[in-house]
């Protein structure tokens, strides 16, 4: 018998790869952070002698989801300036905000408040967006998630940096940093297309091939970003930045609502990933990302939640639900974005899209133990024929009850491990009294 | 001091008349089932002594929500064929299980299951449609719940009627035995203009006018639906209906995905209410109701769940948010549907449609106390900023602790207090073992 660390046994384990395949009855063995192997429960009580067992019979194991796009911190501008055209409520309310209260600490508390809402959630992996990218990355540090910082470039000043040079200095300090960090990557993060020049984009490409690491960025929002580009460049937004050598298969294209023939081409061409973010999409009306064609031309789409002011939550669970839904209304075909390509998006495309799925992404022997349990006992989940129809459309994070990230068990039949949540709802206390009220 | 049956102290409440009214640290009055009043706290202190009181201060009471269009017993087949095109769903998964397996006590049972769900994710009343309503309304009664039960009519003989004569006379018995009743109504409830002929709709519209019920109907649910009702009767839908007389005040067009300005111009010029499913509409990619067109053109609009079969959930506080987002995200304005107008919808909206907005859907003195205690204290929707929105776009039907029906509090902490839960999980497994596996 072969002595490991713990053996999860569970009702089913959707191990993600194949995308449609389903265990039941099987068992889960972890050593070293690391998944051993997936067998029969009868099997897995022979062969294994764990030091932990946990028998979760009426729990489905899926791999630990990715929220590939989000700026973390906003969680303490959730619902701030609801309902508004999207140019009234950023101009009006979340820049004046941010401008008003943005700093480290901001940054740290929020960044603490999005990390147990994710991990509550089964995220198990966040690639972030924001100012003061050291201070998320210590957060993350400190609770134990995994994570990708973005080392954000933008061309106005702000109160963590003057200009682009000092943003890519800074840059570069985080990415020698973390280089060998087992939990966290960094990513060059230039914002947008409209609020990065030529010259920091183009160094941008040249560090992304010489660091080997991602660029994230927001694309294709809005169908105003593409007409002042045409303005502007006489380029559509993509085409400006496959000039400037950007596109490859390091690329991630956030949102991307506003896509012609053109632009799907080139993102097939260059092998960039779109990483697809419904919810906020709908709520700041910004236009519709055509996934099932991007799917059927082999693009790699993964799931994001973007910031909470405009979402707004931070639960990619609910994401998957949206997707497959809307993928299904606007392309008309209720076959489109199946549970199987949805739980895909949201687990394995965001680990691609990262470039980190030789680490994570699925339930996979020598990967790293990222898991989620879900609770399918609860009424609403009942009775179950497919449970991976049933975990996309009608379980909710809140049947999430244990999460593990290289086999760490950081959230234990609902309670966080590795989080004071007294001293986390003083300091959102302290946020709200001091942002005031939104009126 | 004036003595009453209880108090219910609250962090928030939103009585939903006007609709964006919300009222900090007040209190809500209650006796003999009904609303004495709503006033601050200290007022009700020195005011009411109360047999019971309820201390929420970190609650939003909300006005109970209302499930305007469902087939509560289809929970027996939740996720039962999914991602599938429309018409395979219907003809080779739905109709031979429902055809295999209906029955009363599948019924009975899969009521039971949709009545504990709705309960808990704060569903005070619903409006249903199913075989053997007799069954339905009696769970009911035994649940505590306020329903409006569908006297169902469609040409073809099913297990419960042989043909319109016997569905109309089994109608006739129902509507007389709870036409007293102080939770149960009934509504007339043809399935739709292409399982119904023109005779029994015509007597249909005679009795809702003699008996002053409401009509239930799915109409223009698929653009197939408007095409065959074109070829068979050189009419839309909708018209055919204005033809032989159904539409009025009491009319529901469920759906109503297909409409253009002469359709939005009947259901005006007869008041009718339209009911709108956005989950069940996505999933099975019918269309899209155009609801801010409507809510402009002063129809009243409801919102339903549809059956948990095509959803696959009975939550309306996911269904109020997916209406605010999708309507941003269909008419292109960030500002359409706001919170307080998607909350209007759940409820008040809901109980106009059927007819109850003199008991039900908002909470004002004399009205019954159905009411809704939503815990704001979750992560997930901190800080809080403004509470209507918060409701709407971040708290999940999972913060929802207490819900009272008429005065009577039939979740308490997020038990059940009228059902045996144990029981019905008992026959949830008998009918997944019986119905077995989806494939």
């Amino acid at each position: 018998m072969r002595h490991i660390d713990s053996l999860i046994f569970a009702g089913w384990v959707i191990p993600g790869e194949p995308e449609d395949r389903i265990l039941e009855k099987h068992a889960l063995a972890i050593h070293e952070g690391k998944i051993v192997t997936i067998l029969p429960i009868e099997e897995a009580v022979r062969e294994f002698s764990a030091r932990v067992t946990h028998r979760l019979p009426q729990h489905a194991l899926i791999p630990g989801l990715i929220n590939t796009h989000t700026h973390a911190a906003m969680t303490l501008l959730r619902g701030y300036g609801s309902d508004l055209p999207m140019m009234e409520w950023l101009h009006e309310h979340i820049w004046p905000a941010e401008q008003a209260w943005m700093s480290d600490s901001f940054v740290a508390d929020g960044t603490r408040l999005a990390v147990a809402e994710m991990l509550t959630a089964g995220i198990t992996c966040f690639n972030d967006m924001y100012f003061f990218p050291e201070t998320t990355a210590s957060v993350v540090e400190e609770l134990g998630i995994r994570a990708c910082i973005g080392l954000i470039v933008v061309d106005f000043p702000t109160i963590w940096a003057k200009n682009p040079g000092e943003y890519l200095g800074k840059a570069e300090g985080l990415y020698k940093h973390y280089r060998q960090h087992s939990l966290i990557r960094t990513a060059l993060a230039p914002h947008a297309p409209y609020s990065v020049s030529d010259d920091p984009l183009k160094s941008i490409a040249a560090l992304s091939e010489s660091w080997d690491i991602p660029i994230h960025m927001h694309l294709h929002e809005t169908a105003d970003e593409v007409v002042q580009s045409q303005k502007q460049y006489q380029l559509r937004p993509i085409e400006r930045l496959e000039n400037l050598g950007l596109l490859s298969e390091r690329f991630l294209a956030v949102h991307a609502t506003q896509l012609n023939d053109n632009d799907i081409e080139y993102l097939q061409l260059h092998q960039c990933h779109v990483v697809h973010c419904p919810e906020s999409n709908l709520k700041l009306a910004s236009g519709f990302c055509p996934v099932p064609r991007l799917l059927e031309n082999g693009i790699n789409v993964a799931l994001g939640t973007d910031g909470a002011a405009s979402n707004d939550d931070l639960d990619i669970l609910g994401e998957m639900r949206t997707a497959a839904l809307l993928a299904k209304g606007i392309s008309g075909n209720a076959a489109a974005v199946p549970a199987a390509k949805a739980l895909h998006m949201a687990t394995l495309g965001g680990a691609q899209a990262l470039g980190i799925d030789d680490i994570t992404g699925s339930l996979k022997p020598g990967k790293a133990a990222d898991v989620v349990a879900i609770d399918m006992s609860a009424l609403s989940t009942q009775p179950v024929y497919n449970v991976l129809s049933q975990i996309v459309y009608a379980a909710s994070r809140h049947q999430v009850t244990d999460v593990w990230v290289a086999g760490q068990h950081l959230l234990k039949s609902r309670i966080l491990s590795t989080m004071d949540m007294r001293e986390l709802q003083t300091r959102i206390l302290f946020w709200r009294q001091k942002i005031g009220d939104d009126s």
